[in-house]
C-alpha cells in the first residue's frame, strides 16, 4: 500500500544536506516533489564531533544541525518516502525508480543526492568483526569502548575528530595515517594532542585485524621498513574515506575514476537532460556540508527552470 | 599607516557570503589570511525581506544572517582590512592587491569574492534621480516612500521581495516586467497579491524617469504596441540583477559573455593558478547565498592544498 502517488515532477534521491536543500527550494517552489531516503542527515547523522564550519553556527552538534534542516523542509508541503533506491531507469522522457521495499515512482525530472558510504579497508578481518570491534561510525559506538585501547584508521579530518570523540572514553588511541603526513587540519591536530593519550603513526598500512569472538589485536606494516607488527586493541575506528553511492544510476550518467558523477558547474546537470546530482555523489576532493548543500540549490533552481521550459 | 603587514598567504577579496565562508575555513586552518572589503554581507545586507532559503534558518533577515557570519569569522584569527579593491597584478608567484586607499597587499594565493553590483537601467533621468526617488536598495530607502506610490523594475524573485518590503510604506506598487511572463516563484507572487496594493505590468520596457527636484513620473512602452505611456510615482526601486564586480582581475581570469568568472568544478580555480573566485562574481544563473557559501569553502580548501605543495 503506498501512502504517495506514483508520478512526480521530480523525485529526489537522498536525505543528506544536498538532497534537503534541494527539498526546500523545490518546495518553496510548489513543485510536485517526492524525495525517497533512508533516513535523515546522510554523513552528518554520524558525525562524531561538533560541527564548526557550517557558517551560522559556530558550533552545532550534526544531530542538531539535520534537525534544524528537517523542520525546515517539512514546512513546506513534501512527499517524503522512506525507502532505498535500487535501480533507475529512463524510458522515454520518463525517469522510473525501483525501492528496495518494490515501490515503483516515475518523475519528468531528478535529482540524485545519494550521497556515499565509508569505504571500507579491506584487510583480512575486517568484514568479520564488523559490531565485533570494527565500527565506522564513532558517533554510534564510541560509548562502547570505555576503558578500552583502539585504533583509529585515517590521518585526516575524519580520522582526528574520531580520535576526538574517542577521548571521553577509551583509554588508549591509536591513530594510523598510511602517508607520511596526516591530513588534518591544524585544530584537529591540537585537539587531539591534548587528550594526552593518543598517539599518531604514519606511513603505516594496516594487513590484518585478529581476533576470537571480538577484536584482539592488528597487525600493520611499517610501509619503509617492510617490518610487520602486532598491536594489542580492542576497537578500530574505520575513517579512511567514503565511496560515492552512485551504482544505482550507471549508465545515465558519465562518472570520474572514482565512480563520482561528472555535472555541469552552472546547473549540475548531468549529460542525461532532465538528470541532475549534487552533494558528496558528485565529482569532488572537498565534500562539506556546505558545498553540498550549495550543490543542492543549484540542482534545484535548474530542475525548476527545466520543467517550466 | 598600515594596521597590518603587507605579504599574506592568502588575500581574500570581498566580504559576502562566500568571501565570509572562504575567511571561515581557512582560519580554521590557521592560514595566514588578509580579507579585504568595505563592508560585510554583499547583497545579503541589502535584502529587503527576510531569508527563507538559507538551509538551517527557517526565517532570518539579512542583517542578522548576517551578523552570524561575522561573529563567526571574528572567532578565528584573521586580519581584516575596510578597503576596495582597484587592481590585482600578479608579478612571478605574487599576487598585488591595490587599493583606494592607496594601500598595497602580497600574497601567494588569493580569493576573488567580490560579488556583483546592481545593474542600472540606463534611461535617461536615472542618475539624475539617484537619491532623489531612484534607489537600488528596499532595506535602505522603503520607509522614505510612506503613503506615497512607487515602482519597482523586474519581475523577478528581487523584484517581488523588494515590493513586500514596499507594502509596509507605500501606498501603490507596480511591478514591471520587460518579458511576457514574470519570473518570481509562486510564494512571492503569492505574498505581493496579498497585499492588496500591488499591480504587475508585463511585456512593458522603462524609456524614462522624470521629476523636477524629486522624481514625479516614469513613461514607459508597451513591447507589443510599442505606444508610450506616462504614470505619476514618486520612486523607483531598480531589480533587475546584478552585474559582477570583476574589472579588477580581467587578464588573469577567463569571463562567460557576461563577465562572470569562469572557474573549475572541483576547486573554483581559475586559469591562473593560485587565482580562486567564488559567488556571486562566478558564472552561474542561480545565485543564492548557500551557492556563494558553498563555492567559498570550495575555493578556502583548494586554497589550502595549492599552499601545501
Amino acid at each position: 500500500m503506498l501512502k504517495y502517488k506514483n508520478m512526480y515532477n521530480l523525485i529526489i534521491i537522498g536525505g543528506g544536506p544536498a538532497g534537503m536543500t534541494a527539498g526546500i527550494y523545490v518546495a518553496r517552489q510548489k513543485l510536485d516533489t517526492l524525495l525517497i531516503t533512508k533516513d535523515f542527515g546522510g554523513q552528518i547523522g554520524k558525525k562524531a564531533v561538533a560541527i564548526h564550519n557550517y557558517p551560522g553556527f559556530e558550533e552545532i552538534s550534526g544531530i542538531e544541525l539535520i534537525q534544524k534542516f528537517e523542520k525546515h523542509l517539512r514546512k513546506y508541503k513534501i512527499d517524503i518516502e522512506r525507502d532505498e533506491v535500487k535501480n533507475v531507469k529512463k524510458s522515454g522522457e520518463k525517469f522510473i525508480v525501483t525501492t528496495k521495499n518494490k515501490n515503483k515512482f516515475e518523475s519528468k525530472a531528478m535529482i540524485v543526492a545519494s550521497g556515499s558510504d565509508p569505504r571500507p579497508l579491506e584487510v583480512p578481518g575486517e568484514k568479520e568483526f564488523i559490531g565485533k570491534g570494527v565500527s565506522y561510525c564513532a558517533t554510534c559506538d564510541a560509548p562502547l569502548f570505555s576503558g578500552k585501547r583502539v585504533a583509529v584508521i585515517g590521518g585526516g579530518n575524519a580520522g582526528f575528530e574520531t580520535a576526538v570523540a574517542l577521548g571521553n572514553f577509551a583509554k588508549k588511541i591509536y591513530i594510523f595515517e598510511y602517508d607520511l603526513d596526516v591530513k588534518a587540519d591544524k585544530e584537529n591536530q591540537e585537539m587531539v594532542e591534548k587528550l594526552g593519550k593518543a598517539e599518531v603513526f604514519t606511513d603505516v598500512a594496516l594487513k590484518e585485524i585478529k581476533g576470537n569472538k571480538f577484536v584482539d589485536s592488528i597487525i600493520y606494516q611499517n610501509r619503509k621498513t617492510k617490518r610487520n607488527f602486532a598491536l594489542p586493541i580492542e576497537g578500530i575506528f574505520v575513517e579512511i574515506g567514503y565511496q560515492p553511492a552512485t551504482s544505482f544510476i550507471k549508465g545515465l550518467v558519465d562518472f570520474n575514476e572514482r565512480d563520482e558523477i561528472k555535472v555541469d558547474f552552472e546547473t549540475c546537470q548531468t549529460k542525461t537532460p532532465g538528470l541532475f546530482a549534487a552533494g558528496d555523489c558528485n565529482v569532488g576532493q572537498f565534500k562539506q556540508i556546505i558545498t553540498a548543500c550549495g550543490e543542492g540549490a543549484k540542482a534545484a533552481l535548474a530542475v525548476y527552470q527545466y520543467l517550466s521550459r
